[in-house]
């Protein structure tokens, strides 16, 4: 499969998705030129394929965030060690993966400075200098932003020492506007997933023994990929008062009471890109929501010996679009249409337009839908001309839907309410997807599962009149809990 | 002016710009909340306002990048020391600013790793991967990020031992295409320094002595400061086949030769911002030029006793001129409007629309132009509010138009072509500006004037028929130069 001659491993074939999902998914994401490994262990490079879907992350989402009332600032990358630690948790938490910087030029620091494996310390710090008053409240702030954990695996978007992320800090007078900050957030990012990801996610609490180190309480989104394991594709933190009275974020409030403030933190990451990846491609390669992909659709010119009016003609056609504000190319190279046909279906570009001798003469082109296979009805649909602008747009609508749709059928089938024990554990060991269950809610419980099965809690729900007693240990349920493998 | 008991300056006054040009500077980017000092040493965080800057900035280049056929990327933050030292040059200029990691967790590495200052390093060693054939180039990619250059002194934009900024690097078949590709960016930089923060540069190649370490040819443009130092606003390098040599970026060539690529690098960063601000900014703060302004325009209600709908109009007024597209907000809070005018003006809002109860009757609102002084002509119009939208447009353009053209004055009347040695060296010491001479081109003659004057070389222009002997050293002159203070 792969060749690293010249230290960097090039992808010849995609192999089928179902027998190795692992070596698909890096397979695709090398071939595709969405990543490629880096000479620095654990890092990979975002190519501009890879870039283009991060961009289009990024313009959505930070829509989204302007819309809810946050601002966008950024903050020092390199954290002092005295600070970090002031969050008793958190440090703990955070120390394993941390970078150190302890050099400076020549000379060696007297202080220890932590590349960010997350802002929390150093926002906390400016947040302490900038309120004092109940009138300074809320701050709404975002910022985009690389983050360092110390990793030895590497999976492009999924494990990575450095990757690219937005993590959003909020202060609040009041726990229940920070409550609601944290679930507004959370609903954003569920909407994210669904909408423009066109990936299904299941939104609840996490567990205890999954929160966030310092948080009172974690909500997460979590994809389902296809070997049966969650994908934690977002998460929104309720931080309550602890970083406000580890970093010093007090007010005077209405009543001349001095009083901690109460914070938020939330992110994604360009994991989200690797569930997306992950939940649409196929064998032949990456299939693209229409949203998130860098091209929406590429023409094709096909050349008929001593007719070259095609690739004229497809230049035409591409510049039209990319007026009409679409992100469209034509492949005017000097390659066969079907080697092009095959390297825009592996990049996994939405719709595909062909135009060939027969178009031009009938003042047609061909649409081809990527989501669908090859002889499918609605594969291919002949469209004039003049109505191609409309008959694209309703193309990418069709596919973003469609890709929705899968993934919500193949989630829909793999989400289990199970009532016994072994059918419990059982199906938490075979990776059978989404295993729900009435649960305790408690620690011990929770490891006991992980022991025998690896998989641990994802999300926690309200119970909703099932069995009194935890099917695990038989104490008293208190949530619903959807237990899986994760990655 | 400044209260640290918090940790943090809080700034209680602006001085005189001209009294003190520097505290003034410091105290208007704290006042104006664009920046404030972080808890690590060299750093400033860039606060909502500041970002909004450079939010604007963004978006105009990367517009411009994409034009010009670049793509981005995102390239690793850390830099294997093996690898940053390939370039001989290279790394004896950038060794003694590099933040070096040695701990990862509670590991310690067996190679250190450098926070990037800049990617040449790595970009390189990545190209050499990607290039095989000439059919490979030009790559054209850039890059948005943040790099880090240990640095002692901290200036909000100026100089930070962490900045924001962008790095184009380009792969190229022919020393030609590569000097093209530098000169064109150079030109882009130009640009946008003129027409969009309205700061009018000169621009040209750089002595030998000011050339980027590896590189061939470095070019540059130069803003010149209120107080006659020159600022050093962007640069685009021309680095030959050095870097392709020391990365192995080669490629097979139409002739089937096996060649070394030619690569560029250029860079703008939030230094330009620093530009912006001390070019145009007055007693009173901050002016900003309406294309990079995070707010383009403020309405201000003026409440009389007992009548409130000023307020209520004022917010339909902005979300009206919004949905136009406008960056415009309705100052709605609890404060006299004297406060507010003094407020927006400090912070550099371009235009001011007043909405009183004689306006509400009247159907008007009054324009104010922050550019102009109180009772100057055109500082303030009455405008009928169906005529709003167009005449905001027109302040702004105007406003636009004005900064860059007392800017433009500024610069023109400390522009010198001096033809004596004694008045050479003597404006140089004064700082009288941009002082151009016929010029050798020798380093030696270089590093006499500096120190004798302090200034050095800024950029080199062609001989427009001046003496054929240098000013300075009486050799045979080769280009005109332009010698200045900087910063």
């Amino acid at each position: 499969m792969s060749d690293t001659s010249n230290g960097s491993p090039v992808v010849k074939e995609i192999p089928p998705k179902e027998a190795d999902l692992s070596a698909w998914y890096t397979a695709v994401c090398l071939k595709a030129e969405l990543v490629s490994y880096a000479p620095v262990r654990g890092c990979v490079v975002l190519r501009p394929y890879g870039y283009g879907l991060w961009e289009n992350l990024q313009r959505d989402l930070d829509l989204r965030f302007k819309a809810t009332g946050h601002e966008n600032a950024y903050f020092p990358l390199l954290i002092p060690e005295s600070l970090l630690i002031r969050e008793a948790e958190h440090v703990e938490g955070f120390a394993p993966e941390v970078a150190w910087v302890t050099h400076g030029g020549q000379e060696k620091l007297s202080e220890r400075l932590a590349i960010r494996p997350t802002s929390e310390a150093m926002i906390g710090t400016m947040y302490a200098q900038w309120v004092h008053s109940h009138r300074d409240l809320p701050i709404l702030i975002n910022q985009w932003a690389n983050v360092v954990r110390w990793e030895k695996a590497t999976r492009p978007f999924l494990r990575t020492m450095e990757f690219l992320w937005q993590e959003g800090h909020t202060a609040h007078a009041s726990a229940a506007q920070a409550r609601e900050e944290t679930l507004r957030m959370l609903d954003v990012y569920r909407d994210f997933a669904e909408t423009v990801a066109a990936v299904p996610v299941i939104s609840g609490v996490k567990s205890a023994g999954e929160r966030f180190p310092g948080a009172v309480e974690t909500y997460s989104i979590e994809a389902m990929m296809p070997d049966g394991k969650a994908l934690q594709s977002a998460t929104s933190h309720d931080l309550g008062q602890n970083f406000a009275r580890a970093y010093g974020i007090s007010f005077t409030d209405v009543d001349q009471q001095i009083k901690f403030a109460y914070t938020t933190s939330w992110g994604m990451s360009w994991r989200m890109l690797g569930a997306m990846i992950m939940t649409h491609g196929d064998d032949r390669g990456l299939r693209l929501p229409p949203k998130l992909a860098p091209l929406e659709a590429v023409v094709v010119p096909i050349v008929r010996a001593g007719d070259d009016r095609a690739v004229a003609s497809a230049r035409e056609l591409a510049a039209h679009l990319q007026a009409q504000g679409r992100r469209v190319k034509a492949d005017d190279r000097d390659e066969s249409p079907g080697w092009k046909f095959t390297e825009w279906e592996m990049r996994g570009v939405p719709v595909r337009i062909e135009l060939g001798p027969k178009d031009l003469d009938a003042g047609t082109v061909v649409l081809v839908r990527r989501d669908k296979n090859k002889g499918e009805e609605g594969a291919k649909t002949v469209v004039a001309r003049a109505a191609l602008s409309g008959a694209l747009s309703a193309a990418l609508d069709a596919v973003q839907a469609a890709l929705y749709e899968q993934a919500q059928g193949q989630l829909a089938r793999r989400r289990y309410l199970v009532q016994e024990r072994d059918e419990f554990l059982a199906r938490c060991r075979n990776r059978d997807g989404f295993i729900e269950i009435a649960w305790c809610d408690r620690p011990e419980c929770e490891a006991q599962v992980k022991a025998e099965t690896t998989a641990t809690s994802r999300v926690l729900m309200p119970l909703e009149g099932e069995s009194p007693a935890c099917v695990v240990c038989a104490q008293p349920a208190r949530v619903r809990a959807c237990f899986a493998q994760s990655y």
